[in-house]
């Protein structure tokens, strides 16, 4: 237990280095028989791409994806799935500044005083790199979770102080605009923002959300489980993260009972909720309505602006950060959010299989496992 | 993995209802050799006790703990320990109008269309008193930690619109307040506000936040099990959470890198920081300044006042709740939110002993457990 | 993970010692909608029950349980179960004796080096008392698998060199003879043997055996979670099993290709093997035939005859184990074993619901989950 | 939950067909600052070889081992160890005839029940290339060991009714003979023996047994989680294993206790035990002798000679299997043996570290990683 893993039925194992040779994930329970290929995860692999406008970084990486295991004449076997992305574009330079310096807001410091040493190239483990596996393993639950009838979609809600407007959302333009906002009014602002940050060499944060659409009422489990309490484990994970709401998240706390309490109604002999402040989760349990979490991320802590630090011998130094790196995270971790979504939500199904004595029998007994 | 279990070393697994013959907990790994009593339990217990003050429900329960293995001769054996708490003071009342309708903003409908049918008398499993489970097993979380010189505090931040004010923080104020406020002044507004709300039979949310010191930089996994990931997966596991922040949460949004970024510094040989906007985490990993946890709690969704809902044959009904229910939650989980926070900081200490080459061999060659 | 958990979807967290107020397990992940009573779970426990007959110890427990949660009118709800034993017939002796000394095959010895101390009353942990957790919840196990129709069946297979006839098999005669064979002349002969040994103040080992039917073909998970490979761990995890077999066991390693091999034929449309060596597992997955383990158990270690050792202090001394002991184990642990093969049965064939898209999409398209 | 993951601490997840692109292995939890190149790898790898003698299977592959991730100027940097093995030797042939048939012992049938069809061709994850990766972990794992002053030994016991003369034992006669027994005559003869099945068309089975030295004692939980619980999972999860012995294993059933018990004595100061019956494990934990665990595996299923069986249309059918495989698994079979026994135990001593308060509490007030 060394934090790579994620899940328990559909389990994730994700590996790789920013400047080592190649990066990956293994997943161990994809369900058997679901057409794959590698194009279906390239698509959302290209979502992260670098290097694809001047508010991201110029590395550019293809990300080409290679399937390695348990797909067989185009159809996942039941077997682990293994996918391998190579680096190609790590640039040999000298890294000996970086190697002896705690950079701020970076996980320098940490690892070293975990680990004794770390792989300073680019970051290493801690690099935003890491997310290939976990996007690449997300294409493969996007792809099942259509398959049940649930769309995940995760857009840019704001940069800085650059909010959407929510009557302004355009689906579409979450995979057209720069900034992976579903407004272009907003994007085109939140650019002209960013671009005035990228000269003054600073960074910038941002907030990104997700909405799942077509989530059945009953998927989650109570108490430490609740499925709110993993897409929360899952969106704090992301690198640079630093708060996760769940429907109205932090309004809520301001509220009276009698505003904030969604009524049952009927809608053609359906449960339906009139409001969805509770964000489609109730004790932990999707409520049929569409899930809404929302993270807010950090500025990218790489700046070119010179900042004071320290170095791992003890003396306080004044740093400035050369290399490639993205001024806003949030375009290119959009996907991350709506593959780590995907991920919890397909575990909570598969899990919710066997949580009825019904449902077990009419398995076992109507599937053809059992003649008995 | 139905949700009743967490952590990994350090195991915990709660179990009961809210009016079965009574609730626990199991711990699995509590380390051997710890001096433990009752009395070390019950403590914490009795800050999450219900009947204590007009703001709280009328339900009286002693929750009296009964240590029921793993404890010999004063101290913990290393095997399970058992935790049993005997509801006393439930009502036998008539359940039927409840049995069949649909709270708003509880979790009814969610667990009716998960399991096909639900305990219901007092919310059953999805009641708060499911939290004494947690409590109990955090009080001896809380007492290892403390013998490692890390102290965790939790305490309510704001109800309603009324926040503490941090220029008058008084620590001791958490355990004496009604509200779990560290302030008096605004104790007693945020009183006077709940009694305004408790006369028109509403309820209200309000905020609470985990602080702990002490902890040493290094604890924590990347990737997936990042300390901070973890800890929003305890706090947003708590029933009503709705929103999880750490350190400076969704502040950091719409900041610059270079107003966001703590830089590091030097005092007296040792590597800090000079602001702590992460909260203590970077990269996952504690940094060595304070942790802090923020969780946002929607107001309690039984009210008096009436509501418009649904019943389990599809009618659409109007319902008036009755028995014994908090106007508030945060008061009485605030302790809630420290054993959380303790559990997981315990558990990753315990895998982080067991990250390095050197400290595997020190332990083995050194300690007595080889001879070799 | 400190062991006292076992399975994953159906899982189980036994807590207690011999001499602590009380013994019992917590069942997470029980279906929702069985019928359950304490009638059920007491007729399991009955069978491993101490002072029935003069060969096992004299110990008298009435072991009765008490079901404290996850049950509500008469029916699982999904939510932990959790049993209770209290001990009642603990004697308050002087333990001053086996306190400091380190009875020969017992885990005096390894648990003081593992924990720096020991609960040493009647071995505290390490008794046999530790199963009254594993046979309460195997008992909800077995009457779930019954309502999949699978029997799962353990009986004494041979005590010392006395062995069963399978000619002689009468299943009914595995709840009535005193050794639990299934073999009435058998059992005459080895509580002839019995009677010898304990004259001799000298204890006996004896091999049990489980056999599973009407488990159908496609069960279990291909590398490190085979049927067998946990199969194995279960019953290598009850006290006293020195070795398991799966099938023919250790006989396969002197057998040709040709021998071994267990033609497939048709029967009624049906593909069966016309033999089993395999003992139902092939490729750690079930082939529909009958599923056999075989555990060997040691002779009970506590002998009444004097025996050499060392004490905690170093020295060599010699002890004559008093106390009440089994003169063998296995009588009573024959439905340890029945227990953990159907924990560990039920457990696969939860994980197996969703190892396949058509099931996952069946389900979910129409179980009354989805609308969509 | 798929079962391709084994471990807690030390977590191996493989992964790979015998027919597709590539195998390989992730190993989360590998201890950072261990020495760490692909020729440490590498040597274990070739012991499992194929195509080294007329003993083994005729299909020659390299087996080149490539480190992808989680280390930096050769050493282990904490995070996931990411290994792969490149297939170069697949046949391009006509597998018409294994898709669509069942042949015996094997798990073509058991997969098209579990997972609706299956990679058939070489058997795909069901073959025993699927160790690859298990060999590769335990590779790293037995390093690691090593620096712990404990030595992992797996050799050839018995091949069809050859036994090895433990008074002939030569350590490096293992890596010498063809059939990886460490008695030269005994190599010898069991050669004879096969080449004489191998003109018979047919295949033998045998035993495979490991010795492990210096094991500290004190590893390994009680309950569920016995050392010799979990090592008899590793090995029965081996493919082709029966049935599993620890220690003096089916013989204890037979004896008085008197005879099996392992009296405890002193030798410098150290507590001893005169004999090993138990095989290094009591409770479940080590108590300081050898530990000895013994694996039957059965012959290999597929024969040159025709046998019956049915195809997956449901006809009766004969087949002659055709293609590479080994007249016996066992002589390649040792070294997985040997890698599981290491990473079982590894995950053990790994999880041991916290067990107790004095060990806590001197790791994080000693070792630097806290100043408090």
């Amino acid at each position: 237990m060394a934090g790579s893993t994620f899940g328990n039925l559909f389990r994730i194992t994700t590996w790789g280095e920013s400047h080592g040779p190649a990066l990956g994930v293994v997943i161990d329970g994809c369900p058997a028989g679901l057409a794959l290929e590698e194009a279906d995860i390239q698509r959302y692999l290209d979502r992260r791409r670098p290097g694809q406008s001047k508010i991201t970084t110029s590395r550019s990486e293809a990300d080409q994806v290679e399937i390695l295991s348990g797909v067989f004449e185009g159809r996942s076997t039941g077997t682990p799935v293994s996918l391998l992305v190579r680096n190609t574009a790590q640039i040999s330079r000298d890294y000996s500044e970086i190697a002896s310096c705690y950079r701020p807001g970076h996980a320098d410091y940490t690892f070293d005083r975990k680990y004794g040493f770390r792989d300073y190239r680019g970051g290493g483990r801690s690099s935003g790199r890491e997310t290939i596996g976990r996007v690449a393993a997300g294409a493969i639950a996007c792809k099942i979770l259509k398959r049940l009838g649930i769309e995940v979609c995760a857009y840019t809600r704001s940069i800085g102080p650059i909010a959407m407007d929510p009557a302004r959302f355009e689906a579409d333009a979450v995979l057209k605009t720069r900034t992976a906002m579903p407004d272009r009014e907003a994007d085109a602002q939140a650019v002209a923002y960013l671009e005035e940050a990228i000269k003054r060499l600073d960074s910038v944060g941002g907030v990104m959300e997700c909405r799942v659409s077509g989530v059945p009422a009953g998927i989650g489990d109570p108490v430490f489980c609740k499925l709110d309490a993993l897409l929360a484990q899952a969106a704090m994970s992301i690198g640079a993260v630093k708060a996760v709401e769940i429907g109205d998240g932090t309004s809520v706390s301001a509220r009276y009972g009698s505003e904030n309490n969604d009524p049952f109604r009927m809608e053609q002999d359906r449960v339906v909720k009139a409001t969805n402040h509770a964000g489609g989760i109730l004790g932990g349990i999707s409520d049929g309505s569409d899930i809404l979490v929302r993270a807010h991320v950090k500025p990218t802590p790489s700046i070119y602006a010179p900042q004071q630090t320290v170095d791992n011998s003890g003396h306080e130094i004044d740093i400035q950060i050369k290399g490639r790196h993205d001024p806003i995270i949030v375009p290119r971790a959009v996907v991350v959010l709506e593959c780590m979504t995907a991920i919890t939500l397909l575990d909570a199904m598969m899990t919710n299989l066997c949580c009825r004595m019904d449902s077990l029998e009419t398995f076992y007994r109507a599937s053809g496992f059992s003649e008995v």
